[in-house]
């Protein structure tokens, strides 16, 4: 029997390199000053059909469940935290700074970097709207790219402001209800040829040289990222950071800042993205709540794939995974079965990781299995009891303790993966 | 709009205590020897129909895909355990010791204890049948509670192996083929009434007495469960486990033995369960692989309930909830702002956990802001620099030190949540 098409099986060393990633996310969030939150799996539908964009829609594992509701299966997380916070914000000091770390589901073509079940770290910032929140959010994406030695080599920040397009086709007088279609085309630049580009303009009365004069507008003479950019100096993101008009993202709820990041050698693929988003608050709860907010997340499949192809970072994570088996156990007299076995639990109770084989069987073996599982040391159970013979296993060394010396010793040694 | 009734969601003090259930079942697993593991959330419904029970049958979040393929949200873990171990049985050492903790769905009438979105840690043994691997995770089971501060007056466990009733049902002369139909009955002994447990049995041709006198043979003349329970005693666990041959439990998969752990003070309350079921990799693998399994599985629904209304571990989950924030920054000059957000760029690096408020406030607010968040320090940038005063805010010290000499200071003071 198989698995379904797009989702993933985690054995353990794919797992262990799931929580590698986690952890050193969660630690940098939680530096930064944000709270981890999370929501269910399954949402009533109707909260992403209001700002969600249309490509999302088609996408959804929605159904009806056996209570007769419309249902789907989260395709992402800004919707959820909206909900959380309409119904609880006077709960919260403002700015309210959570991170979550889920999984998400979309029906996509499964290929290189994209699946069906997929994991995001969402980061957010609700109750300000300054540039000083904006770039405290683009320093988190950076740092949880940095803290596994990821460089401005490998990767970088496009960002862009929605509202200067906004300004665009409103000097142009064209109508601002058409703006996410325009966003559309704009967001589709790279990968359109000029010609279907240009036909597309064509329903604007827009010639494709003006959206061109546009794009070539000098970072320093756009209006409005003043703010934004001394505040990234301040945290000596000058490097990291490129002021980029084309970047407007797909979902349709973004209302200023957006931005995204990318891998620096393969510019076509996308690490993470987010923006400003400050009318989802007050959709959600119909009015009821009105607060400011921007966020991003970073997508688990293509980050992974980056950290494993660079040589610098595979390096980091072979050392991180290592070994989790702290010592096996070796029963050399039968005899002392119970009192290896008691010896193992408490050691255990102190939190050291110690395993042992079940049956009886030759010393050597037990040794092969030792060595097999990667343990540090190996404690003899024998004759000698309440002594034991320890063995650092990658140095061969041997000494004859007392047990009440072990967990001293092991306590040192011991490392979770 | 509301989230769906039995699905939670978690803001950030129901997240912290998430965190802190997991990571202590998390360390304990791995202390045993135990690796983690996962597989996806959504499976073929073709997993689940032939060896689960009819009452998850019934109980599924089940749907047609945008791809026509019929699946469900998965309501255990055993299945997809039994399908990656079918999979790739030869890549691992035998007895492959693995855990996981995983969301999962069932559509139950919401109630105390019983929601559709629940968490459960499962711990399996595969590749061995021995009462020592039996044992273990009776120990395992027993360890994932006392870590928590509870004992043997807050929770206990029932032991009991199917064997027993086949072998009840052979003698009578009865045929082996109505097993499962027979144990059902015997699960249901303590909720349903003398007159209807004596109606279904007449069915079997048998008395509610034959059942009394058998429940009362007492624990050591039952054969088979001597390696058991000299192995339970060896890991020191006599007093926390106690032969019942009422616990049948109602998965169809189990071969041997079964147990559950129960609150003490809530007999009816369940916290726990699991037994062996060596036939379900042959049947998931049609055959082709054979190995004999054993786990179980703890709910966090009731676990945290009780976990919650018992005060000595309540006192212990609010100490380790505590705060997240090591220090606030208290920008007491403005002109100093640069320089204090390249302070905190700096601490966060170094993994110790800072905030600050993104806008200019008058010092007074800002010591509010850093009480309210329960920062151990507020650091206070002004015209001291580059050195600045440090405040323990619980203590109302304060001193002047050089900004070289913070990360030592708030190095030893870093917790996180």
């Amino acid at each position: 029997m198989q698995r379904l098409p797009g989702f993933r099986d985690y054995y353990p060393e794919d797992c262990a390199f799931r929580n590698y990633v986690f952890e050193n996310w969660r630690r940098v969030a939680r530096a930064f000053g944000f709270q981890e939150y999370d929501g269910p799996t399954l949402e009533p539908t109707e909260l992403y059909k209001k700002k969600s964009g249309d490509e999302l829609k088609t996408q959804l594992f929605r159904f009806t469940d056996q209570g007769g509701r419309d249902v789907c299966m989260k395709p992402e997380m800004t919707p959820t935290l909206a909900r959380l916070v309409a119904a609880r914000e006077r709960d919260y000091r403002k700015p309210i700074k959570w991170f979550s770390i889920s999984p998400f589901f979309r029906f996509e073509k499964p290929q290189k970097g994209r699946l069906r079940e997929f994991y995001q770290i969402n980061c957010d910032i609700i109750g300000d709207d300054s540039p000083a929140a904006d770039a405290e959010l683009i320093a988190l994406a950076v740092a949880l790219h940095r803290v596994f030695g990821l460089t401005e080599d490998d990767f970088f920040v496009r960002v862009n402001n929605r509202h200067l397009w906004a300004e665009f086709l409103t000097k142009q007088e064209k109508p601002i209800e058409r703006l996410p279609e325009f966003l559309s085309i704009i967001d589709k630049l790279a990968r359109d040829s000029a010609e279907v580009t240009a036909h597309k303009l064509k329903g604007f009365g827009l010639e494709l040289d003006q959206i061109r004069e546009f794009l070539a507008t000098p970072a320093e003479s756009v209006p409005g990222f003043g703010g934004l950019f001394r505040e990234l100096r301040w945290r000596g993101l000058e490097s990291f950071v490129e002021l980029d008009l084309t970047i407007v993202r797909g979902l349709d709820y973004y209302t200023g800042l957006v931005f995204e990041i990318f891998d620096r050698k393969k510019e076509n693929r996308s690490l993470a993205g987010g923006g400003r988003y400050d009318n989802l608050v007050s959709v959600i709860s119909d009015g009821a709540i009105d607060l400011p907010a921007a966020g991003f997340a970073i997508g688990d499949v293509t980050f992974a794939d980056l950290l494993r192809e660079l040589d610098h970072t595979r390096i980091r994570i072979e050392e991180a995974l290592g070994t989790g088996l702290s010592a096996f156990i070796v029963v050399a007299d039968e005899s002392r079965r119970p009192d290896a076995i008691r010896l193992a639990s408490s050691l255990r109770q102190s939190g050291i990781t110690v395993d042992y084989w079940f049956q009886p069987a030759k010393v050597g073996r037990q040794f092969q299995q030792a060595e097999a599982l990667h343990a540090i040391y190996a404690i003899v159970v024998g004759q000698e009891w309440p002594q034991v013979r320890v063995k650092l296993l990658a140095e061969r060394r041997e000494e004859l303790i007392s047990i009440d010396e072990l967990p001293a010793l092991l306590g040192n040694k011991n490392i979770s993966p």
